[in-house]
Order: structure tokens, then C-alpha cells, then sequence
């Protein structure tokens, strides 16, 4: 590590979910390359080595445009209006490695980045950047077998609807009549099922880890967590019994009866990130029946007090990323192990509330699952 | 029909891809709800029961905001700002049943509207707004058994890529040995592989129809087909070469071996609307030990000459909308019947080159496949 890395992890600051150090331009690398999340052929957004973002929207006649990325302080990086008409501007210091959500202030409203793909987060479709994270490989496209992400439309009655969810199949998924364990794998407060594919690539980091044969070939399913709150603010007024019915009573019988499944405890987790864990949580403390595996990512921890009473867990995995509280993390691992529970915790280095965490957290969970 | 009704069809103009009435303000009924492509919780942009679309933008300190959707001799809908820092307006007219992509010119630039969701049209990720049609029961999602849309990813070696395809499989598929019959459903020009989906609801229109036994279920495989070319302008530059052996040497040969399907030519299938219609003609023409039906949605005619020396089709299907021009497709039609093909022929009552009339066309086709 030379000294200019050392003076920027040393600077670094946790301000509104991304951590930014002050740098003078002339310290700013000209490698700048397109976003990975860009729209097809886009030039713009740009990232370069060191993590900065830069950015360049066209609006001949607005006065100001500003990126809600940045730092926090200050209301994100406010773009400079070139005689072009292009609006361009780089963020003041390199933002943690991969995805974030963002958006463009144009006047006072609320607009996406046309250059950018969108990914449903902050109950609404956002903006996303990458910035490539050096271990990006483990959820990389790459050429082994892979498995299927299937849309399905499963019978709601308690919500009166046809909900949808997303169910991961690995690579040779119904070639022959295997059944196989089943993860249900929560998103976070205002994203929804798309989440996890889109922003998390789960798909991509099981195919790598089942090509490696680092983990047992298991089915993930993704749905929506919040059934009956959407709104800003109201998280506190959220009931998990909406949800829990929706997922224990219909779509794990849904599940169970159209998918290849080993349809019991041992052969099923829960995890979920953020408020998914939450949920988590919740659900497998009321349901632990049901669930053999439970696994909080960024998303509160549990203790012995609470498990003692009930079937005992077959695994507790908690983590979350360095720049969160690891400390809540570490220490209700030890107290679970050392009141004789299988915990394991992990704590993605440089790295907040945000998916890089939850993807690395998925790459470890995944191998320490159905043994 | 009501003297009302009539005047607006006898003034109704062919402009810009929409068909607008001249309605004075005091005809337009004040029964305005969001459109069902809205983003969760948005309120707008809004549609009434005449097919009016009104819009409603906050950017407070903008200048102007024009939405693209509206008479197109008058350069779309300027909106009107408000003193709350809303910009608000209505289009001039009704606009014809079904699916519009839109976008928004703030100030200048291109963006996309925060009240709607996004499809993928024109080589971007567009607004989108859905003017209810009197027959969208048949593309409802409704309480019938449903079946999935898969994400695939399959190795190309000609591109060198892993290459997407969704696939719809049918209700109950996977749940013995039976194979089914597959059809390859391609986009049109600056669409990609989601649009079927997410515009056309195929797996909806298909699930109805499967409900009602008005089809045989079988699979459908959706893919991207503009492999080296997505700009703009440079459509004659296009060569089919280059997705032909994607669809024909790479996707036909994984789908046949990773689904339950038939492999032949009387259960294998391809259609495509508009440029995806163009491509169907070519590469059936080209490929026509493997196809056994031809489909082309406002995507151009065959004629008996260029099929005359080639395996007879078991069937070949022009539509269009009503607003194009269907006289090519019926003369067609008649021709390919006088000279002994079993050929039919869909004209879509009141719509244009819109996704309207492929959602129809598809309905209208479905039940024609695989006898």
C-alpha cells in the first residue's frame, strides 16, 4: 500500500451511505471508462481506477443539474454547464467500490441519468453506477454453465393478487429428477424482487461458486418483502404478518409443489439483507419449523436468549460491510458460539450498506449452506 | 357508435405513430386515472376513458418541458408550469389504445418521466404510458395457472459473449416428460429481448389463451436480434449473418437441449414484429429445413415466388394495424392463397406500427401454431 492509499483509507469519512476523501484534481487519474451499468452504447457515466465518478448530461437550456452522489455535506457533486450544453462534473474524492444508487437533480426535480440503467431502489427505479471492485470476479459473466432466473406468478389469496417472484435454478436444473435445497433470499427496505439479480447478480456469484464446486447447487427464491408499506418513512409502521403469510402459507407451498425442491427444514434457509434481514429475523424465530439456516446481512443480529426455546438453527450467519457497526456482528457471533450454536460472521472490508457487501456476503454464505 | 365517436374516427390523423382527434378542451371527461405502467405510488401520468394522457412533472426552477408523446406536426405536449413548480398538461388529442413509449425534453435535454416505468425502445430505456384498450382482458394478468419467464444465458461462440434469452415455458411444464412445440419470438428495430415480455405480455396473452384451450401450450424463446447494429439511422447497414448464426448454430441447439422440447420442423416456430419481422423473412427463407411456420407482425409480406422452390410452410401469418397499411398484407395473403399456402391474414382494428397490434397478432396467432 503506497502513501497516497494510506492518506485516503486515513482521510476517509462515512457520510450518507458512501465514504469520499478529499483529493485535489491534480491527483485525479485520466483513465476514465463507462460505467459497466450504462445503457447500451453510453458514453457516460465514467468511472476511473481510483474509484471517482464523473459525470455528463446534456440540457442546453437547465440552469443546474446535481448528482445525489457525493459528499453528503455538501448535496452530492454539482455539475458545471459547459458552452456545449453539457452539464459535466467528477465527484470530489473515489466512492467505496461497487454498485450505487443515484440520481440528478435538474432544476429542482427529480430525474434518472440517461446514460445509466435503472434498478428499482428508494421505492422508486434509480439510477445505478458501478465502481469495479478489485475481487469483482467471483460476480462476473463468465463461460461456465448457467443456471436460470424464471419469473413466476404464484396465487396470492391472503393479498388477493398473482405476486411474483424470481427463482434461481442452477446449471442442469431439470435434466433429471434431482431435487434441491431451497434458500429464501430477501431484498432490502424500498427495493423489490428484482433486486437481488439486477443489483446483486445472484445468479452470477452461484454459477461461479457451482463451477468452482465451491458450493452445493441450491435453488434461490426472490420476492417482494413489503407487502403492505411502500411509502417513505413509514418503515416502523411495517407488520411482518403480511408478509409471513404471503411467504410461509403460499409461496413456499407454491414453491414446493412446482419446483424440484427437498421440501423440508433442513433443506431451507432464510437470509435477507438490510430490512430483508429483519424480516429474516422475524420470520425464522415464528417459523423455525420451517427454516434449518438463517443469515442477517446488514440486518440486525440474533441472540441466544431468543433461539433457546426453539429448533436449533443449523447455522446463524450474520455480517455486514467494515464501514457499518462490525463490532454488533462480531461480538453476537462469539456469544452464539460460545452458547453452542454454529455462527459464523463476515465483515466485507471498505465497504457500507450497499451491494458489494451483500453480494461478498452471499459468496461466503453460499458454501456453508445444507451440509 | 355516437355521433361523438364518429366525428373523432372520420378526423383522426395518421401523425408521428399516434392518432389524434381535434377535441376541444370541454369535450375531455374528467375521469382521469394513473396509467398501469406507472412506477409504485405514482400518481401520474394519468389517462381518461377517451384515451387523453396527462402529465404531471415538478422541476420547480425548469424553464420548459415538452412531452414527446402528441400531435407531431406541434413537436409533442408542452407542459405548463404552475406556480407550485409542477408542469402539467394534457395532449391535444386521444391517442390510439395500447402501448406508447415516451420520453420528456427538460430544458433541452432527454429524460425520462419519474412517474412511469421504463421499456426498452429506440436503443433506450423509454417512458412508458399504456392507454387502456377495450379488449386488454386478453393480456390481464388473471387467476389462471401462469407460466414462467425464464432468464437463460447461453454460450455464443460466434460473438463470443454468453448471450440472453428468456424463455417462456407453460403452465405444468417440467412437471412430467412432456415436450412442447417452441416458437422464436423476435423485437423490433431499437427494442431488445424484453420487450415481448414487459410490452407485449406474451406470458400473459399465452397463459390466458392455454386457460381457455384456444392453444396448444408450447414454449416461446425471445432474444436479442440487432447483434451489429444499434444505432440509429444505420438500419440498411444491418447484415442478418451475424444473428442468424446466433439464433439458427447457438440458441435453437441450446434451447432443444436444455428444455423439453420437440425438435423438428413442424414444432419449431419464428415470428418477430416490424425489423424482427424482417429477420423471420430472411432466416426462414434462408433456414427452412428448421422452421415450419412463419410469422411476420407489420414486418413485411412473403410471396409465392421466393417460397416455390423451398419445404412448404405449414402456415405463413401477416398482420398489421389498421393505421398501416393492410393492403399489402391482404394482397399477400390472397396471393399465397390463390397459389395453394396456408396462409392468414390480421388486420388490428384502430392501431398502428404499436405494440397493440402485436399483442393481438400474437393472440390471433397462438391458436394457429403446431396442428
Amino acid at each position: 500500500m503506497n502513501l497516497k492509499c494510506i492518506a485516503i483509507t486515513l482521510a476517509s469519512l462515512w457520510i450518507g451511505g458512501c465514504c469520499y476523501a478529499q483529493t485535489s484534481a491534480r491527483d485525479i487519474k485520466d483513465d476514465f471508462k463507462p460505467s459497466p451499468l450504462n445503457q447500451p452504447g453510453k458514453e457516460y457515466p465514467q468511472v476511473n481506477s481510483q474509484g471517482y465518478a464523473r459525470f455528463k448530461v446534456f440540457a442546453p437550456q437547465a440552469d443546474s443539474i446535481r448528482v445525489s452522489l457525493g459528499l453528503g455535506g455538501q448535496g452530492g457533486t454539482l455539475l458545471t454547464k459547459g458552452a456545449d450544453g453539457y452539464f459535466t462534473g467528477t465527484t470530489s474524492g473515489p466512492m467505496d467500490e461497487g454498485f450505487h444508487y443515484y440520481h440528478l437533480t435538474i432544476d429542482g426535480g427529480v430525474f434518472n441519468d440517461p446514460g445509466a440503467l435503472n434498478f428499482y431502489g428508494s421505492t422508486r427505479w434509480e439510477s445505478g453506477i458501478e465502481i469495479p471492485a478489485k475481487d469483482q470476479d467471483f460476480y462476473a459473466l463468465k463461460e461456465v454453465p448457467h443456471g436460470n432466473v424464471q419469473q413466476i406468478l404464484f396465487p396470492s389469496k391472503s393479498t388477493n393478487t398473482s405476486r411474483r417472484a424470481f427463482v434461481y435454478t442452477p446449471p442442469g436444473y431439470g435434466k433429471n429428477a434431482t431435487k434441491y435445497p431451497v434458500l429464501y433470499l430477501q431484498h432490502g427496505w424500498g427495493e423489490d424482487e428484482t433486486a437481488w439479480s439486477n443489483q446483486g447478480h445472484a445468479n452470477l456469484i452461484m454459477d461461479n461458486l457451482i463451477a468452482e464446486g465451491k458450493c452445493k447447487p441450491f435453488i434461490i427464491v426472490m420476492t417482494y418483502g413489503m407487502t403492505n408499506e411502500i411509502k417513505w418513512g413509514n418503515i416502523r409502521s411495517f407488520k411482518i404478518e403480511e408478509f409471513q403469510t404471503v411467504l410461509t402459507d403460499e409461496l413456499i407451498p407454491y414453491v414446493d409443489q412446482h419446483f424440484q425442491t427437498i421440501a423440508n427444514r433442513d433443506n431451507r434457509a432464510m437470509a435477507g439483507l438490510s430490512m430483508g434481514g429483519m424480516e429474516t429475523h422475524t420470520i425464522t424465530l415464528n417459523k423455525s419449523a420451517l427454516f434449518g439456516y438463517y443469515a442477517l446481512l446488514s440486518g440486525g443480529i440474533f441472540n441466544s436468549e431468543e433461539l433457546k426455546d426453539k429448533p436449533k438453527p443449523k447455522l446463524v450467519f450474520l455480517s455486514c460491510g467494515s464501514k457499518e457497526r462490525p463490532e454488533g456482528v462480531m461480538n453476537a457471533v462469539a456469544e452464539l458460539k460460545k452458547t453452542g450454536y454454529n455462527a459464523v460472521s463476515f465483515v466485507s472490508e471498505n465497504t457500507a450498506h450497499e451491494f458489494l457487501t451483500w453480494r461478498r456476503s452471499l459468496r461466503e454464505l453460499a458454501p456453508l449452506l445444507f451440509h
